[in-house]
């Protein structure tokens, strides 16, 4: 039965993680937190360095505890992919072998349609300070390597997992790449924007601040234009009018003060 | 002098990183780390709270030692920004506040535009607990909003760089989504590839393996299309010639034996 969930949860969820031989709790932790925030869940670890369960994994993961509960052991690379259709082994470095290599962002596109078509796909990702072995890597269908600079290519091991599993998540998600915050709040309409404007340029106009008429229309236009450009909400235009009315009704006050 | 050279750097590399009160030197030092990684340079720091210059970062920076050392402090978030043309705000959490936001992989077109024209541009990202506050968002002209798993969103501080700056990097990255590695080993022609398919042929009508006359001529085109579909090099097809070889020399020798 467990065995069976697995399956399930692996084929919803995306592609099952395997870490071979990670040295650091603390990495196995990260990483487990960047698959939580990727919506990845399975984790599986081939011979961590410094034992399992590791309290520095539990403290690293902030809050994804769940991977690494549900986290299985392997005593070898074979074992922990024994069970899946297609591998996929990460690596910064090129290895003489004739393997096909894909970036993240298009291996992803790929695993979205063997997972569609009920083929379990892995993530191989090998330890901190080398990577994976060749002989690791002849056991993955396909490498996966991220273009990064290349007089400075190499991952922290949760970075490489974050980076994988973040494009997983976009390759899914329906977010708009452009949005406006604010919970809903809409730019005025024109109408009431212009209102402003036009109030704003009466008391220009009788502050004697547009008082030269050849500038006159061009002045108008490019204050009309840097308000239009901010893109002002119904309640920024109301907060605007009181500022109007806040800073005019000082000036008219001091010139009726001189008037007396 | 060091203020035009700081300018030029940061119009050729890209946008500058502004940590706004981060907590622990490991993570400045993974957040360096992860802007090298990406090919980013100029780091500026607002009050870090265990103080500058710090041995955690350096150790956990791993080589990315020229980010930290050129790294700048200011007193405050104003002061970060000050000399910057366009600030880009990182937060996980919508802010009530009326702002433009963009995915990471839209902003960074956005960036490449502006940089291209002459302009600074910034990336602000919050302390590691909270992120950044709503006074240090408004400074900004526009929110990057990461899109993850919404259930568990939060990113360490060194994985939201990393994620901005990859962002970066691939939107000014030519790599082929899709390559063969191999040290420019090629797949071998065809009329090599069809050559070992004749002997291997021969050598299963010899052994008696294709000795279904019915059944033969879809066997022929299954092996065929297997070792097609493997794309073997010449090299490789010298090897499967070498291993075709010495199996049947093995069969030849026990059947020559017996006829003995």
């Amino acid at each position: 039965m467990a065995g069976t969930n697995s399956t399930q949860a692996s084929v919803l969820g995306g592609p099952i993680v395997v870490l071979v031989e990670p040295q650091l709790g603390e990495n196995i932790g990260m990483a487990a937190r960047a698959m939580l925030n990727c919506g990845l869940t399975e984790l599986r670890l081939v011979t961590p360095r410094d034992g399992w369960p590791s309290d520095d994994a539990i403290a690293a993961a902030s809050g994804a505890d769940c991977i690494l509960d549900a986290a299985r052991l392997f005593p070898t690379a074979e074992a922990a992919i024994a069970d899946l259709h297609h591998v996929y082994a990460t690596s910064a470095r090129p290895r003489g072998m004739v393997k096909t290599i894909l970036t993240p962002r298009f291996a992803v596109g790929r695993m979205r349609t063997q997972i569609a078509a009920g083929r379990r796909c892995g993530l191989m990702f090998g330890a901190e300070r080398m990577g994976l072995v060749n002989d690791h890597i002849a056991l993955a269908d396909t490498v996966i390597s991220v273009p990064l600079n290349p007089a400075f290519a190499s991952l922290n091991l949760a970075q490489a997992v974050l980076v994988v599993g973040y494009e997983w998540f976009q390759s899914g998600d329906a977010t708009s790449p452009h949005a406006i915050s604010g919970g809903g709040d809409e730019p005025a309409p024109k109408a009431e924007l212009l209102n402003f404007m036009m109030r704003l340029e009466a008391e220009l106009d009788d502050c004697g601040f547009l008082r030269n008429q050849e500038a006159r229309p061009s002045m108008v236009r490019n204050l009309r234009n840097l308000f239009q450009r901010a893109g002002a909400t119904e309640q920024e235009l109301r907060t605007m009018h009181g500022v109007l009315k806040c800073l005019t009704e000082k000036r008219k006050r001091i010139d009726s003060e001189r008037k007396d």
